[in-house]
């Protein structure tokens, strides 16, 4: 049993390192030249792991990675467009939410929860109904793992004359996106996913010309993404108050991102992670809701044991326990639970983690997996 | 000369104590037990400090300060409702933009920065537009350091059967405001001013019928009040991922507020910062922007030397060298600087960072004070 706080297998606040908590130690003023260079070297960082720095800006906000996504609808649809919203899980449907709090007009289209959205499904769509202005998907679904095929959708989007918002919350920074070849208006994530930050701050890139042409779309002074570029561009400080110790330690967290080698290192020991995770579960018998092909090595679904003597509230504090903490399931026609594969974790941890979940489901006397 | 990291004598962000930081030193699941009961414990002494725990709930939102004034006001204002803002400051503007930006009816008072709202302006505004159904206004005004007479102000607004919106930001904690005497809708405030924790989240008191009748007023999904309490009550959780290492950090700023004897205490060593600033820049022959009894003891704004070999700039980077950040002014009309009051510092730090400005005015010959 573990004497150390548990370690998160979850898809976000998750496990970090300890220097990347330690560069909190420090207070920064915020208006001081020391934390503009913080913010900047921020922002170059960011932009470059998806090759976007001549097409877009990197714009910081304050908050989590959903006001980011608020924001980014709010700064660069018009006032006048219309979304496309590709659903198959509960963050797709808080896109459509998101339009329609927001009051912009939006259309939906749902496939199943472990079924992908299609490239041929968007064009059947956008042939259909030529008033769409914009399409909104979330590049890998949290609420299963599922990834959905994002270079081929947005090869759509584009030859349709269309722009495109994607929600990479849980997939930058491990999952590749080049800017130069999967075209888009807007990609929203935040500290706390892949790049193995604290949560506090989301962050959007805007295409430039887009982004120039947002004054006074946005229905909010604090998200107005416009205001907060500008501002920033001008001065070199956030607009408003920023959360001066999450960007420390973002920042942090990105020079072991590179020290680590980038995207495909973190790539490489997060679909590690998956791997051995699938492979021992199974090993308990303990079967993953979605096929390979189209789960992303973020976090896995699996199905809740069928045994009556299984309850996941006893099962995760019993794994909490012996130093893990997973996370619930969240579809609602089947009993789940997930687990992460995100955050400062490796093949050990995982290993681990479900050698806890085996001894735990003995203890439980859970035999019919 | 310091070593260590300035001290940081600005209106928030701050300096923390090291046990503050310390306390971001362990990764938080936002989805589990032990953070649950870190925010419930957050939001019920936070409550107690204004003695609101029958009138009012108290709502915490990820962001910036100005994200949670936003949030009040696009929540608790009804979309007919329209907002008297008293002004005499760069905060009190930022309210009537955000009413602008919201759609919001409103009007402004204003009067000039060295001087208060009163009670007597407010009875003939209200008695003047009886279309008025709130009034909105600052406490303390951090442009300059004014503190506004709310108790008066907040009884004519009651004795008219109007409702109250205080942004308290840089006052509570430190300014007493007792819920049972000064009615309000919502009083706003943040984590990292006063109560000594990091930047990166707001908190709203709502009072209670008034936030239970306003589901639907937000102009926003992320800063839906209504939303983000119906949730918290439903789950103990916040609705989107919470700035877990900001509240952790906050949580244990409150244990430290209330060893230190809560508010009388903190009030008393702010006050005695303010009166020891005061009076050692006085023998330097740098004059305070206010009088002493519209001062609030927060941060004193004073005018700059008229010496022409002052400059704001290398002045504040030579104070900066022997470990004090400083904060420029914000006035347009005088040139000036301000030195904050709050924060993890005692006499000896504002007698130390008065000898450092004493030290670089005599260094860059600033003779003409």
């Amino acid at each position: 049993m573990r004497t150390a706080a548990p370690l998160l297998l979850t898809p976000g606040p998750l496990t970090t390192s300890a220097r990347t908590r330690q560069a909190m130690s420090q207070d920064w003023g915020s208006w001081d030249e020391g934390f503009n260079q913080l913010t900047a070297s921020l922002c170059e960082q960011l932009l470059a792991i998806v090759n976007g720095a001549d097409s877009h800006y990197c714009v910081p906000l304050q908050g989590s990675g959903t006001f980011a996504v608020e924001a980014a609808i709010g700064t660069l649809v018009p006032r006048d467009g219309k979304v496309l919203v590709l659903i198959n899980g509960a963050y797709g449907q808080r896109l459509a939410k998101i339009c329609a709090v927001l009051g912009r007009s939006f259309s939906t289209f749902e496939t199943a929860e472990d079924q992908p959205t299609t490239a041929i499904d968007v064009e059947h769509l956008l042939l259909a109904d030529p008033t769409v202005s914009h399409v909104a998907l979330i590049h890998c679904e949290t609420s299963t793992g599922i990834l959905n095929p994002l270079a081929d959708i947005a090869e759509v989007v584009a030859r349709h004359g269309k722009r495109l918002i994607i929600d990479a919350m849980s997939s930058f920074g491990a999952l590749p996106i080049d800017a130069r070849q999967v075209p888009f208006d807007a990609l929203i994530a935040a500290s706390g996913k892949c790049l193995e930050g604290v949560p506090g701050m989301g962050f959007v890139f805007a295409r430039k010309e887009t982004l120039a042409a947002a004054a006074g779309n946005s229905h909010s002074l604090a998200m107005d993404l416009h205001d907060q570029h500008a501002y920033m561009a001008k001065t070199g400080q956030w607009r408003f108050t920023p959360p001066t110790h999450v960007v420390a330690a973002l920042h942090e967290a990105l020079v072991q991102y590179h020290e680590e080698g980038g995207l495909p290192a973190r790539l490489g020991r997060y679909a590690d992670n998956c791997q051995v995770l699938l492979e021992e579960m199974a090993g308990l018998g303990l079967r993953s809701f979605l096929p390979a092909a189209i789960q992303a090595p973020i976090i896995v679904t699996f199905h809740a044991p069928k045994d009556p003597r299984y309850q996941f509230k006893a099962f995760y504090e019993r794994v909490k326990a012996k130093g893990f903490i997973l996370y619930p399931g969240k579809l609602t026609r089947v009993e789940t639970f997930r687990v992460g594969c995100i955050g400062q974790v490796g093949r050990s941890d995982m290993q681990a983690a479900v050698a806890a979940i085996a001894e735990v489901l003995r203890e439980m006397e859970v035999l019919d997996i």
